[in-house]
């Protein structure tokens, strides 16, 4: 494949065709372009440029660039449309993008919006769309789909199918449904293309198939997708009426979205900030996490400061604060990230002592090997006394073990309690390791060598 | 949805069935499986177990069930089956899964495996699906595809598509090439559907299609698949002759695959592990981060130790290196992990220069919050004199300052030079972060208070 690469010197290109009206120019070198990568030049203009690119295109590329488009940037090249300019682009879409296009907008913008689309089945379906949260499988899904009566022959069914499938980009499966529109089950292309087409569908169609309910979690629409390798999956309502359908693009988007929010809480980011978003928009999403690390810094402070004792009579203690302090938190966001993933991908199951039982062996092996290391370079490298080392060996392989249980078990209550567990691992555990593991490893230190 | 769901009550039944060789009633429970759950209740199993159950089932069954086990435990259930056996298995699955099941044993052993396939088209296929490496576009696609002469009528056309869609599971679209076998282009399933049966070929395909080359990456083939809204993608050779198809399901796993190392990666984990491995396994993929995080806490001992003088003139100094320590390291993690997301996104564009200067300015704003806070706590707190205030001000804004160019800069440097940027994140990151944090924070006191 050749990839399109976006230049400093193509952007300067198509900034001097805007200012200079080249319609003609720009129209024709935007038709070789993808609406993806129009997407991303569009990224890097202003919003005079885009909203000039976006007027000048035809709304049937021009809806499929919005859909590409970061919100945030969406929205302002929204503003710049008029109700009936909007009301186009959408016309375009199927009804699920459309729905997430105008979601975003006030009520009363819609409102217009919808009363502008010519097609009123259109509108209708992306009215309804509208009523579901974005994150459940009503969210995700359109209404576009091919479906046909389990009463019909094959001939009305296939040209009911034809007519169906023109408004529909690609077609999964043929869904079959009872009078009710209740779904009873699914015919699939390759049947079409290799059964006679004398057959009935009531005796062609296979029963079994897959499908989520309106109200089912975004998450778990991608699990059972991705579990049961679905493109596309049938969506029902209460009544067990077919509603829907989701497909697997809209799942890939679901599954990214859903590992970088928990990449970004490990790295204590609250999620939806990109590289190339602003200073203030960045500082937003990483100053709370970093005043927690603050405030468990200043408390870790606080222990030291209490035990004076130990800072006159044994000031070699305090050097290794750092040590016991990195090694808990490393320990910690290990086990954590673990058992999130684990969570994530649902292969967390028996019993929570077993799994706490399990880590603790890891950590005492783990801890063991670590202190005997430390041991022998201190010894060498610091010259501590014995009952220095027994301090640091004892208190090392107690820290690993107690920031390993609490890295196990604070995301597994997390997820019982209906919190997202990815919110324990980051900065959450690391600060709670090192205010633990320094107080632990002072408590140890003075009923070693009594101060 | 009803989701399956395991339970230990299922398991127990099942165990006890293979016990007492119900298999009758086995049989019949496995009936109303889908694999991919029968391959979790195999999860469960011990290896005698898990093989009569594969032995029991069909092999229509149990090939599909084989594609979805840890790769661990089907290499042991495949070394409990013979070449026969295994010929069979493969018989059933498509060439890519066919191939990824069998790409693990010895060579001998898979020339035994190929010998005994009764298709001598699928064993060639398989063969050369083997020859590519397993992260490549080679290595992900299926020989399974629908393919035109672009020379046919429409009549030749859907009879030969309907011999080859016996063979293919999911019909995408049916490529079009010449007579040497050269990609053309695409002919989709909806102008199958709802274009006249009289059309020549050459007037009706599309010529614009979205390729890979054997060799592409297959990160780079699921950020095409994904960036394009892609369900499947043709592959073709060095001399462009179409010569598989990768599709969206393949393209899931690898998404998700590559997001999990990124975590793991950020955790300090060194890839594939899974919260039900053994302690052994787990120990190998944490043990390496958990040294690498003990010698920069010696390190950090280190340089603690050399400023003995600070010691025993300013013994306050030594309470604040946690929160020194793991501010800079919070802050390290964020920068970089913003940056890694980025280059996995392909949203990092621009100038490096520009970037730093950005991060700088966001460290400054955020470190200058940050000391703030901690001046006025740890005045209140700890009353510190206002020279080991300044001290402790100034290195908190420093430190965090130079953790988040590092951060931004590393990852940056070391996907330029070809390497996993996701290794600049977590331990590593933090390790250094400390080291240095701590260093600068002792060289500024020893400026400022002069010991």
């Amino acid at each position: 494949m050749i990839p399109f690469k976006l230049s400093e010197e193509l952007i300067e290109q198509i900034e001097h065709l805007i200012e200079t009206n080249g319609d003609v120019t720009l129209l024709d070198m935007m038709e070789d372009f993808h609406y993806a990568d129009i997407a991303e030049i569009i990224h890097e203009l202003n919003l005079d440029e885009a909203t000039y690119i976006i007027k000048l295109l035809d709304s049937e590329k021009t809806s499929d660039i919005l859909t590409e488009l970061d919100e945030d940037i969406r929205e302002q090249i929204l503003g710049n449309l008029s109700a009936k300019e909007i009301a186009e682009e959408i016309s375009e879409l199927d009804t699920d993008d459309a729905a997430d296009i105008i979601a975003e907008l006030p009520d009363e913008r819609v409102n217009e919006i919808i009363a502008q689309i010519d097609d009123k089945d259109h509108a209708r379906h992306i009215v309804e769309l509208l009523r579901y949260d974005e994150d459940s499988a009503g969210g995700l899904m359109a209404k576009e789909l091919v479906k046909v009566n389990e009463n019909w022959n094959v001939l009305t069914c296939v040209k009911e199918m034809r007519r169906q499938a023109e408004n529909v980009t690609r077609v999964h499966s043929i869904y079959v449904v009872d009078n009710d529109d209740k779904l009873k089950g699914r015919l699939s292309l390759k049947d079409l293309l290799t059964t006679s087409t004398k057959a009935e569908i009531s005796s062609v169609y296979i029963p079994k198939v897959d499908y989520v309910t309106v109200n089912d979690k975004g998450e778990d629409v991608a699990r059972l997708m991705s579990k049961y390798d679905l493109e596309a999956v049938p969506v029902i309502d209460e009544l067990g009426r077919l509603v829907g359908r989701i497909t697997i693009d809209d799942i890939v988007d679901v599954i990214r979205e859903e590992a970088e929010k928990d990449y970004q809480l490990a790295a204590g980011i609250t999620q939806d900030v990109e590289a190339d978003d602003g200073v203030w928009e960045l500082t937003k999403a990483r100053l709370p996490w970093l005043l927690i690390g603050m405030l468990g810094g200043l408390g870790a402070a606080s222990i030291i400061n209490g035990f004076q004792g130990a800072m006159g009579t044994y000031p070699e203690l305090l050097i290794f604060v750092p040590l016991i302090q990195g090694t808990a938190g490393n320990m910690g966001v290990q086990s954590s990230a673990i058992v999130v993933q684990g969570l994530a991908n649902d292969t967390i199951r028996g019993e929570m002592l077993h799994r706490l039982i399990k880590e603790f062996f890891l950590a005492l092996t783990n801890g063991i090997a670590i202190a005997f290391v430390v041991l022998l370079i201190s010894h060498f490298l610091f010259e501590t006394s014995y009952l220095v080392s027994a301090t640091i060996g004892i208190a090392l392989v107690t820290v690993i073990i107690i920031a390993a249980i609490i890295g196990t078990f604070v995301p597994i209550f997390l997820d019982k309690k209906g919190i997202d567990p990815a919110v324990a691992t980051g900065p959450f555990i690391t600060t709670s390791n090192d205010v633990f593991g320094i107080l632990i490893y002072f408590t140890i230190a003075k009923l070693i060598l009594g101060f």
